[in-house]
């Protein structure tokens, strides 16, 4: 938990200027575009994430607050209906207003009333806890923010690279698996710290003996795969997956594409000539779960991946290597990419949502998602922790995704 | 089981004779009508469960085998990529032809191939492994079939009555809970019978002490959720749930309507007034999980279900009373319609599949579907087991579906 | 005209007879299907027929008239909103009920009452004009009754002819060309007979010299174009044409399909080898303003297509070959498909719509559609005038449809 | 016709400076929206202009000419088949690259190859012909960039400006009616100038007596309809456009809204209270025909409207008032909406394509739209003439269209 040791003031600072940080090597133009639904303009998460302090701080906190312009509090909510109608998802980078120095003024409007707020309340337990929760938000939206630039940068067709730091080359790394006995294990957050709803309680359950590769499967391994006919062969898709493939055209992971006789994978460093080694990375559920049936093994469940987790890599997670923003199996500490787990996203035995407007936050999307474990390079420092659960759609492929394969111990 | 100790040539004509007499009230035209995708001319149910035992047992065990009508191979393959392209599933009402009376002779052909082979090869042991997969398949048909027939006269304005036998009234029911306390349970199925690649193995999960209502929620508990602006409160749904009623102008069950200021609902019996002591049924996951929590609830997951049943009702499922077509609370000893559970469907730990076309079975579906236990008013009579599990997709409400609520007991 | 001369009654029992005549050779299955939203089912057909009578004879003109259902009024009305509500078009295919029998119980019943009508009130001369209207309202449902049950049968996998009258082999015509000059012209109906609204008034317009073939394009004129990619060269297509194509995979006209390197045409007399002398049919506005600019020529317009009836056929399209289900150019003194025309389908000047329900006859559909023009094989003896405008949306194939072509002669 | 006088280079660099001009209002962020696949990003246009230049004249007349960035040659083509294939136009919104300044930089670069081209070759007329059309064809994209600029803003919940120059007040304006007897009238043109390959050939028409109102519909005028239940009133309607203003909720122009009891219309002028005195604007087609049948007349045709042109305001059209973004009925002595006419966008007699590139121009849309007639506020100086024909689809609404009644003299 990286806030409740630090001074709330410094902490809030320095999350907030991550964000402004992350956008500082874009474009004005890229600020607002949204190439489809689940991408949101950089410009909407720098004002919602501002929008989430002002709703659920500044409102309730400070006497007379006067927000910064009214019409925000619709235009920048998400998804909250306890906070009112919101503008349309699909329609976010329609909004060429406010512009990106208007958002920046909105940042910092609310970053001066934050800030005062903080140093006047400064034994105000329920705040301390909301503004956790808001940091928390703000570092799940800078992730979603290098998703995002990652995909408007990658569908254009000049291809530019959001930083020109090199990209170091994968090594080849031997197989090797983490093993794990049969029993009662406990998954689910029970600390001091901050954790979200949908990590708690604390619970047990039963387990049988299974193997975990210790390392992600690498754009090589992959590679094989399509080329034994695997985005072809029906019996290794789930059915929603092989219509999904079909309808959508998809013969291989997200940014990959072909030049002559050269495949390239398009990174935040550019698009470069796949490298063999490194991690197959912008993979939906349907394709990691075809992978492991054509590797005769299977997905981890999350209470799997909870336990190797908590064995092997309990401080992992919180510090990628700094200015890189692509998986790179040198680092070999931490996890790069999420994995997809076998888990569909479900509340856990107890489970009892925040209360208030964060009721929203997890257990409304409980439904037809399944969970990922782990992080991945572009989750921020300090935000991860060993019970934290993702979830995606298992179409959706933008998130910085990859396979770690399971098998049964027998 | 119930075919393990008949004599398998008399299992056979039982099963068979059964659904074509569940086909007697239909006049020609209802035999072709797919009011949506998801339902399926009843003709296409009798022709499919004809060619399963075509494809999966005529034309492997008998020599120099003639295929009734080659074309047919394609035509009534539901979704068995193994056996080869098929024809489109939203499109089967489009068929004219072939004209019931042609299914009828396919039938009548496939059987007399069937007898005979069953004559001869009397003690062929895998013959009998997929005999019975056939039968369970051509028995889950039968239960698809009444729910596609009540869809197809339910959307009529004329709103024909399947049966004119009388509906009795339903009785008011005190309420009642099981309880269960905290340990290792086992669930699914490790008989010597018959049981579904999806039941198996069975394996151990850890529970906390819960509760389950003895009884189902009924219309008029349903009503008062509803009278509650049940249907208008966005807190009470799953994400998707809440947009699914919306974009569909959902406010009711299935097959409710309102003439005047008097509640309807459609049964197989005919369209009568809402009887509020008859459990509510028809509805979908979104629904039941709004109502649950509407009531402080929650809905039960497939593994307290499972030990509901082991505990309770181990004989029950298997006696629905006949001649009755719509569920009624008279007959408390069984359960008369299938129960959504919070439980996503996944495999159990250790699942195989069936091996063969039966692959296709059950495991390319665990995606986004939701576990419902228990059996309904509408399952042939020997075909559930305490280990069954029924799934289907959270926004469905053709099948006889109704609520059973859970609460933790703490 | 052909009901002016003859006795109403007559005239009555003979076009309503025809109309269940045309459907004696189909099979009670094929009444219900609709495999397309504008593909409607024989059974509607017969009863919508009938509604027309009942809704806009009987319940006017009769005193104390008991509908023989109240539920038709709503169910089969077409597009009336006049006359109320009405099912949606694209559900008409999901009614099983009334069955086909109690749609024959139907026109029963309004037979025998117009028929005591007619007998009653034989000098009303308002009645004699709407009867008209009726009766010309019902041939034309006769042509789509056999357009429809051409694409219900021709989308089967069986392919069921309906009829097993063979059809004679087409004749090598050679190319001859109308020639007209320039000038003022009259088109337009303003004899004493029954016409439509949309074509009156009578009305001059100035026309430019044209030359018409004589001949419709045949299958082996068409089949040169196929096989000089026609269909893959965008210079030759509207704008709407070539996306329409391209999204739905159309590569030749409607009724062909090729098995190993044979050619063959779906017609109501069976699946057939394609007969190059035979006139191409079922072609779109889009297929054929192709045709005609890869062949350096034009359609015609309606103005053309009316002069060149007036001169050459004026007594034609009123006697198609009796037994002929498809166009055979051995009987050249017919038209036997719709011509396409260049003309937007739109009101001649002064053009004044029918009163009443009629009143949404004609006018509502000027809107995006295409005159077609001459008759074809489908269409019902006396039915067709030199002034009479059918009219379709460019990308329609189903009707009998097919190629004049026209130049400027410079 | 304004350029055939002007020194070619004068005439290129006014036109290319206006459009440049018209954007100054604009945010960086505005350029780049695109809310609807009809709207296209600012961007987009100043680069598409750039591009027509390059690929038309540049790439053909100069030698050895480096482009400026060859992936533009895909990336801003609009719809020209014959010049490879192009980016999809419901994608242009995704592009944030090239950014504005990147936009601007290749219009400049452009601008000096053209200027130098035109230095040297002064007395090729081939050239000059294409430079005609490729200003032509700017000054209909700049008049696209008033109506996107408008949409995009418009949309906003801000509703931002683009100018801050007061609107004045409508006036009253008395009814007044054209009117125009029988006989053949010539339309089409055929001087020395330029006109588009639509435009021609000059031809004859017969025309009967009718009367034009020298006023278009106001804004009061138009409210009363809205008032007298016009938009749920089925009879006043084209089929199709009933269906589409209930599919969209469509009950009023398209920038009209209401807050409290008050009418305000958008305009590029600001969001003001609604003008009854100020033509009704931004109207579909649909909506121009339902309103002209309310009142008993109907809509010109577009001989009508040339006529009309041709003897009132032939030098009309040319000067708007500048600084003006909205009509206003001050300035009698101009059209300032395009008005609808109920003709079908299609060929004149003898009609002949441009050749080369521009073939793709007019005739390939000869379908499913209408012609507009007239000219508006948003009309570059000097590129309207009486035969100018403009059109859309009868849906659309976002062109700056209004309605002008017509009815038959008799």
């Amino acid at each position: 938990m990286i806030f409740s040791d630090a001074i709330p003031a410094d902490a809030f600072r320095s999350v907030r200027q991550r964000s402004v940080k992350l956008c500082e090597p874009l474009e004005t133009e890229d600020f607002t575009a949204q190439p489809c639904t689940e991408v949101s303009p950089p410009k909407w998460h720098l004002a919602h994430t501002s929008w989430f302090f002002e709703e659920v701080i500044l409102c309730k906190y400070k006497h007379d607050y006067q927000r910064f312009n009214p019409s925000f509090s619709k235009l920048f909510n998400s998804y909250y209906k306890s906070a009112g109608v919101h503008w349309l998802q699909s329609e976010r980078g329609n909004l060429s207003r406010p512009t990106v120095s208007e958002v920046l003024a909105y940042r910092h409007y609310i970053d001066e009333q934050m800030l005062a707020l903080l140093k006047k309340k400064t034994d105000d337990l329920s705040l301390k806890q909301v503004l956790e929760l808001g940091l928390h938000h703000e570092q799940q939206h800078q992730e979603l923010l290098l998703m995002d630039i990652k995909y408007i940068l990658g569908i254009n067709p000049q291809l530019p690279a959001y930083t020109d730091a090199p990209l170091p080359k994968g090594e080849k790394i031997q197989p090797a698996w983490f093993e794990h006995p049969e029993g009662i294990i406990e998954t689910g957050y029970d600390g001091n710290g901050f954790a979200y709803d949908n990590e708690k309680p604390k619970h047990k359950s039963y387990i049988y003996p299974f193997r975990l590769s210790q390392n992600l499967v690498s754009n090589g391994e992959y590679l094989e795969f399509i080329e034994d006919g695997g985005y072809s062969n029906p019996a290794l898709w789930l059915s929603k997956g092989y219509d999904f493939i079909n309808e959508n055209n998809i013969t291989q992971p997200l940014y990959w594409s072909r030049q002559d006789d050269t495949l390239f994978e398009f990174t935040l460093h550019g698009n470069l000539p796949l490298d063999p080694e490194l991690p197959v990375a912008h993979i939906s559920y349907f394709e990691a779960d075809a992978y492991a049936k054509w590797k005769a093994c299977r997905l981890p469940t999350e209470q799997e991946m909870e336990v190797f987790h908590q064995t092997t890599i309990a401080e992992q997670g919180t510090t990628p290597p700094s200015g890189l923003f692509h998986p790179n199996n040198t680092h070999a500490s931490s996890d790069q990419l999420w994995c997809w787990t076998s888990s569909h996203y479900s509340a856990y035995p107890g489970f009892s949502p925040f209360s208030g407007m964060a009721e929203e936050y997890n257990g409304k999307f409980m439904c037809n998602q399944f969970v990922l474990r782990g992080s991945c390079i572009a989750t921020p420092p300090g935000h991860w922790r060993t019970s934290y659960r993702n979830f995606y759609e298992p179409h959706q492929r933008w998130m910085f995704s990859g396979i770690r394969l399971a098998r049964d111990d027998t």
